[in-house]
């Protein structure tokens, strides 16, 4: 039943982009009638804004569309669930998000696939373009490339750089994580959180969560618990060790589940059964954000024990939903002409939107895409953030 | 007077980008109302076109707005009059493009500004991004670079790449010199032209008037005209002489001017007086295409003897105003499923704009933007050429 919806929606999908042509559009903001028009639109009035822009290029934001303007970039090398499509498979993706920018944040973004990834190609050429923008929202970059990708981006140029499906994610989570622990009376410095799954999202969600202060919390890759003995880590997860996670204990997921309060899965399918949630805390939480297939089936989580369930679906209560984030981030950093999205940023964006649920309960412990005031309230916590 | 009304369009168009904050807004084509509609314009419906166009890139083109969407590129180098500006200040020009191709072809297209203006850089940054777009308008280049950047775009993408201020300045002067041929009576094979100015325009006017069958033609360059015994000559004016150019006479722009039928100025304001046009044959015709002063002035021309006037300027007769050409050229490409746009396709175009005209006068042998049919005409011979 609820296979045969999803595969309705990729059908759907397909023919409303074939009746459409695509999903976004370019419009002219103010008409061309006749010759003076002209003159003034373009040449040859338009040296006018261009020699204002070349001697006070903060003009730039003010006077061109392209100073409003995110780009929403992908090397199509993670893709949805879908893996490495390459670019163009991945444009219908990046023009959905674009068109969610302008949908729930009145944003103008545009999307951008590229024809290489590697890394230094990848960050030359958005260097290049980032003049024609005044943010770039990174998508659907593997890990852990999107890791370098971003930090870079971030220290050599002065415009925001967001990488989505890391910190978008780790927002909404932190929320969700805020509101559930409230409903259950649990403290923060007092919770031990798993964290499976070492991609964008689960480094990004450990990053934020430790931030936050939550101190304990063991981060579970392919191998087992990421822990000082290993010897088979990448930089990103030596990084981990510095200072998110303890390290101490090793062993295997089932391992770091032992009275775990929050298990939070950004890996595969079906790991989470009965026996994994006995192992867990009293009133469990669980985030199972696999896509499209949970960590744990949600029809059966409840009877196993797990107390408060999000997943990524839409289907059931507590949608962890990047739209609820990305658009408000934006509007926040180019209304606050903010030159970074910074880490307190992020923190306050997760209270913001955690407070968007006046009366959290177990089945909502986060809000709906579609409620009044989220990008506003993102925003603003954004443009007050430092 | 002339002078107050320019300064006018200047401030009018300062006046108007502030007033819109720029002249290009991206719209939804569908709108987002529900969970539904958000499943099927994003995650999880997406990933059907996603896997279509995986499957047969070939639908890329059905399936998306950027198969139908032009980029507008440029690195800023050679900004209208105004030289070397950079990315940014360039931003008013690229936007104006764009919103031309809209008004004048229905055509989206976006701009970009480049944050280089290394030769190397400048195509490999295109070619990263080119799976985003359907064409390439390149952009205010300045020679001799652009003749290599687009020479390598043509040869290493598959969807067409244009240089307007090549091709699409050439295929107006060609259209406009055709019907001031006929109307005085002159045969294409034994008109004498003298192009003086050997960038962008200057280079491909010559090389579009020798394929239409015109023999004589004189380039000239500051230093005089381009003739086999100079040693000053770059690798562009070299190849000049290979073929467009004879070659064999050597002097200055007046030794060129003797007994010449057509002047084409692409280069410096007021260079042209009673003694260089009295130096030229009988009924001379004069393309004047400095900007924003013509080699001559267009208020005095008609005493100094010259015949036929055309200028870059909007308030004489005669405007070779290259927004009669590329919105048309990009049209026929993208409908035509062209790969390239071909040498052929612009003579088609060329000889498609001139009839244009239907009883071509001394004061309008190249039509005016505003009349009916021009981007659909061109396009139709674009779409028949090879």
């Amino acid at each position: 039943m609820k296979k045969k919806k999803k595969k309705n929606y990729q059908k759907d999908s397909i023919a409303l982009h074939k009746k459409y042509g695509g999903k976004l559009e370019l419009k002219l903001k103010t008409p061309i009638k006749n010759k003076d028009d002209l003159s003034i639109v373009y040449s040859p009035g338009v040296a006018g804004p261009c020699l204002v822009i070349q001697k006070n290029p903060k003009k730039f934001n003010e006077l061109v569309s392209a100073g409003k303007t995110v780009a929403v970039i992908s090397d199509g090398s993670a893709v949805l669930g879908l893996g490495n499509l390459g670019a163009r498979p991945a444009m219908p993706v990046m023009e959905g998000k674009a068109v969610l920018f302008k949908r729930f944040a009145g944003i103008d973004a545009f999307p951008i696939v590229l024809d290489t990834q590697d890394t230094e190609e990848i960050i030359q050429t958005i260097k290049h373009i980032a003049p024609s923008f005044a943010g770039i929202n990174l998508e659907d970059f593997s890990a852990p490339r999107c890791f370098e990708i971003e930090e870079r981006l971030k220290k050599e140029l002065s415009i925001p750089v967001f990488h989505d499906d890391q910190h978008g994610t780790a927002i909404v989570v932190l929320a969700g994580i805020i509101n559930a622990l409230k409903i259950l009376g649990k403290k923060k410095d007092k919770t031990k959180v798993v964290v499976n799954g070492v991609g964008a999202a689960g480094v990004a969600i450990t990053k934020l969560l430790s931030l936050y202060g939550i101190k304990n919390i063991f981060v579970v890759d392919s191998k087992g618990i990421i822990c000082k003995k290993r010897d088979n880590l990448n930089n990103t997860k030596q990084s981990l060790l510095k200072k998110e996670v303890q390290g101490e204990i090793c062993g295997s997921l089932f391992d770091a589940l032992k009275d775990a309060d929050v298990f939070i899965g950004v890996s595969v399918a079906n790991i989470l059964g009965k026996r994994e949630i006995k192992q867990m805390a009293k009133d469990p939480i669980v985030f199972a954000l696999a896509n499209p297939n949970p960590e744990i089936d949600p029809e059966k989580a409840k009877d196993f024990g797990v107390k408060i369930l999000a997943t990524g679906r839409s289907d059931y209560p507590n949608q962890v939903n990047n739209v609820l984030v990305f658009p408000g981030i934006f509007k926040g950093a180019l209304e606050g002409k903010k030159e970074q999205i910074t880490d307190n940023m992020k923190l306050r964006a997760a209270k913001a939107l955690s407070r968007m649920v006046k009366k959290p309960r177990v089945d909502k412990i986060i809000p709906g895409p579609f409620e009044k005031g989220i990008a506003y309230t993102i925003a603003k916590a954004v443009k007050s953030g430092k």
